[in-house]
């Protein structure tokens, strides 16, 4: 949409286009990646499938809610920048308001980093209350799981931490090295964990809940042939739900 | 603590007592469990392992965040009776800044809604900021996992649908058959489930999204001795939180 | 409605039931009181009522706005937990819009905590302005005044020195005396009063503002005889509302 | 405050000067006087005391708090221009906070309104809280009582009906007529009374709860006499508090 | 309408009046003017049009936005009473509803600060989303421009150094030595100039950026002559604005 | 500070680097011109920038404050995608304390979008109240003024009509011609104007206050060599404020 004229954001709704709003994070990601690695895939994932699925791609939103430890390194690490969640829930409610003055009627929020949670579907049932005609569809996460084949070609020969830990990890930097290899520091890439990952939060946050280098998990076991692998079931993981959802 | 009076609250502090608050909802648990279980149980929980954990125990929070489909049935049942994330965050954050004035610098959020998950972060967050001398707890999932015992005893030949679908199904049946059989209709236990468990939201909520008696899973599955042996758990595993980050 | 199932609530509207909401305080009741008084009191009264004014009692609101001296001791004391003018507002808002989706157009606010008073006719007023199709009953006070016998019985020989300083005094007392007294430390009750007691406030709270034990007045003569008469006229008084507000 | 300049502000500051807020409303009175009767009282008492107490009058806020009908009519009438309880708590936050920017330490609200009440109390508590070496007196109501002799002369021969209900009625009518009689439409003053006159609220207001005038009870009994003593005692109930709690 | 009656204000809204509701600040304005210079000037205004224009004039809103250094001085003065921009916003939005419920349905809003732009803007915008049957003026200026003749008479012999920068300078001096020179201590204006006159701002404000005595040009160049030239033109160019949006 | 992994950030603190946040819109700039201008330029004039001045710069901000209709056409327009005036005003907050958590004494906001003044002023103006020892400058104009020449160049034989009004027209289309001519549909470029152009708003906005096109003046005079004249101008303006308020 960023692209687009006001005409041609017209034309699209005659055209029963739907919107698809990418929303990220500005957050650290290990000693590796790039602070915009959360803002960045969901806008490649929704510019890839826009056109088989006809959605327009609004313009990504880049800061998120806080990064919380045991998901994300937390709120410690320079360079992380956050919204609070209060601030988050008015931005997204806004927005929905905004595209569906456009005459949109099939909405999708795509949300890349975790924490994002529970304040994307609170401003999205906000808006939804108000506008029972409009159909929403909500995504907090990154993607759902992987075929067998992945998981193992992604953690072979490692245990598998569960997602919220894979932060700044195999995944992520596979994914990067696949799409953007030239933002890849990989030389600093690290295997690293923090001294415990229990299932809870304290605050302030205890040093010994996240690592020195911001990257949770094994981040120097990421691959280009890793990244492809699991890019592409992503692709069409998000295609599926947006081609079941709203069908043309 | 509702049954103190304000000098044994000051006594409580001046022993280096910590507070604990229990957060619940008031939420469909089905045709046969009563919509206080949520709330019901973290309170019960907290009374429980007051004395070893030198806790006092605020009064409960029975009021939630909106019940999501995939979680709790969602907010299309009568009876379900939440509050927006703007008001769970406010009224998180005035309680704690009222435990601080009192003078507890040992305080334990525990919720057992999923739903109310950020939202209790965020108000944690925000008054740990301006309060970094309090250390604050966040328990935000009712327990972590079972035993293996345990889970073959609760799942015996069923599979795991997994915890957010077990919504007023075999475990929370069971619990409350072992603490207050007397408040289960279990002639009413049904094993139900919705036509679809996506892993995404769609609003406004289509009615494949969750089963008509509001029990996600298998609830008349649920025993009085699965639930005894859960509850052990569940204590055990509270306590531990507690007396690993608040040592006496 | 905590040990209604969703069902049952749902059979309640049809039936034409009411819902009926208690809003207390977590507040110091002087050294001999518990400091659930103020929300013990009026669920006690709506559960009393409830079938004979065929109203569901929605489980009670236990924090309530700050206490302020001249009617609960004000914010100096331990154990008063209060939540703010602008949190009570946004809680009781979202429950009226919780009610109101659930069926019912009949709800009454049933407030004994003096401080609440403005924020919940405020949020009452808010929901009443879209929805002016269900009839709300705001009751402020506790209780309106006593038949002449009751008020002779209660302060017999002793100034009656108004309603708001009475806080945790002979009429708590009593109540207390006579439907738990288990929960009086009847050996801790004093006859109290501040050094003054102005018709204005002064913030920060002056020491000479409160008394030092919290009781306002004189808690020591309080009786379960006395409490018995109270209890019924209380009783009949918003019995006496219910039924001519929300006529069957 | 509002005739002086800057630089006489500094000065006042400078001279241990105090700040008199006055907060009124703007609300029917009656078929006889003007909108302007809650602001324009506090405004005039403010500036005949302010030289003797040593106190700067700031602007009076014009704008109340919603007009309730058992003490104002309620709002249903046109004329009476209300906020909400969040923008008055939010407009008297803001104020207080530049006053105490402005140097000055010893600061009066002084509000003739009844229904601002809690809410003026709320913004003077937080503002309070970060600001404990400023003395903020809240005065919430226009008048204590009056001596014998003159409840005598306002209300001989009739009953007392209580100060919420004396709204537009013998004592303001009487304050008007010997303060700025040509303001007032004598002529057009009744006696007048509600079919109903309880002391709990019903939303949507009832019209049985509010009468056609807008005076609650007897507004043609006024007169310039009774003002003028009921002035001198309004006025030296305010000087007598300020000259307490503020001495030079 | 401060001295109308509620019927009066009936009769107005059933004779197809609009209502005017003029818009101010408490700002400092140099040594020489006083701190009302802002909302008086606009209640003049629209007092002196009402009747032409059929239009009842609302009580002044005596707080505004933050005074900023290149237009108002900024915040560092003593006097500057301001209110933030959220508190503005919610206190016109409510006022706009009251006017509507009122009846009124030609509202213009006129205010004289011009810090108060935006503010304003989004307050209206937001009521007239859900009241499109209304037609809001929003007047942010407190006037155009001048004639030539005017210009000429006002800066003669002198550069004009923009609108914003003639805060408390010739042109306010002057309209207040036309209107009210009794409020004017003429022997303290002086003509002034920042340090600096940048076309950006930083915080905290640098000294630099505002004139020591508040005036941000060339006060003692105000005289009664130029004032009266230009307070007739600001009140052509008012009414015309208003006769033609809101025509009998 | 995208592309920057979190290490970078802080060197670049430890390296004494301010942080500059563009702030724009996703607003109508015509039938020629993309959705993204006004975010576009200020982040293109940051980048170019940002080594001479030692400026980090942030994640554009991509959505501002509603578009009016004399400076952007207004909301009418589909396309146009604007957050309210409270939103904007806690995301700029919420960045701010971010920056100055990571470390950074040095910000600037420079922002495009005419609308989103005073929005942002304030959320600067709230933070550095409570954070004197960092410096922020504020930029809310996009340029100031340009040189004679490029003035000759621009409007050669056409009337300026002021900067507001430029919406869309020569200069935006010239810069857009220089610096990403395939975004330019200049086929499409029309030289327009509203049948009206006030100096006030009304609301709902009159179709006769905007042009049809989107485009508010003559857009199809814009030129890529009228585009790199007004480029350097701004490039110069910004890096001037940065290098003198920010020295290293």
């Amino acid at each position: 949409m960023a692209l687009m004229t006001w005409k041609e954001v017209e034309e699209a709704v005659a055209n029963d286009a739907g919107i698809l709003l990418p929303i990220g994070a500005t957050e650290q990601h290990g000693l590796h990646l790039p602070l915009c690695t959360d803002s960045y895939f969901p806008r490649e994932v929704a510019l890839e499938i826009a056109d088989e699925t006809n959605m327009v791609v609004a313009p990504t939103i880049c800061y998120g809610y806080r990064s919380r430890p045991l998901s994300g390194g937390g709120q410690a690490f320079p360079g992380t920048t956050s919204i609070s969640g209060a601030t988050l829930m008015a931005e997204v409610q806004d927005l929905l308001e905004e595209f569906i003055r456009h005459g949109f009627r099939k909405i999708a929020l795509y949300s890349w980093h975790w924490e994002n949670q529970n304040f994307i579907y609170e401003a999205a049932f906000l808006v939804s209350r108000s506008h029972p005609e409009v159909k929403i569809a909500v995504i907090e996460s990154a993607f759902e799981h992987f075929s067998k084949e992945t998981m193992e070609l992604l953690f072979s020969g490692d245990s598998f931490p569960g997602w919220a830990r894979e932060h700044a990890s195999i995944v992520e930097t596979s994914l990067m090295l696949y799409k953007k290899p030239e933002w890849v520091l990989m030389d600093r890439a690290v295997n690293d964990q923090s001294e415990e990952y229990p299932c809870y939060d304290i605050l302030p946050i205890p040093s010994t809940f996240y690592p020195k280098s911001g990257s949770l998990w094994h981040a120097a076991k990421g691959s280009r042939e890793k990244g492809e692998a699991a890019w592409h079931e992503i692709i069409e993981w998000v295609k599926s739900i947006l081609l079941k959802e709203f069908p043309n």
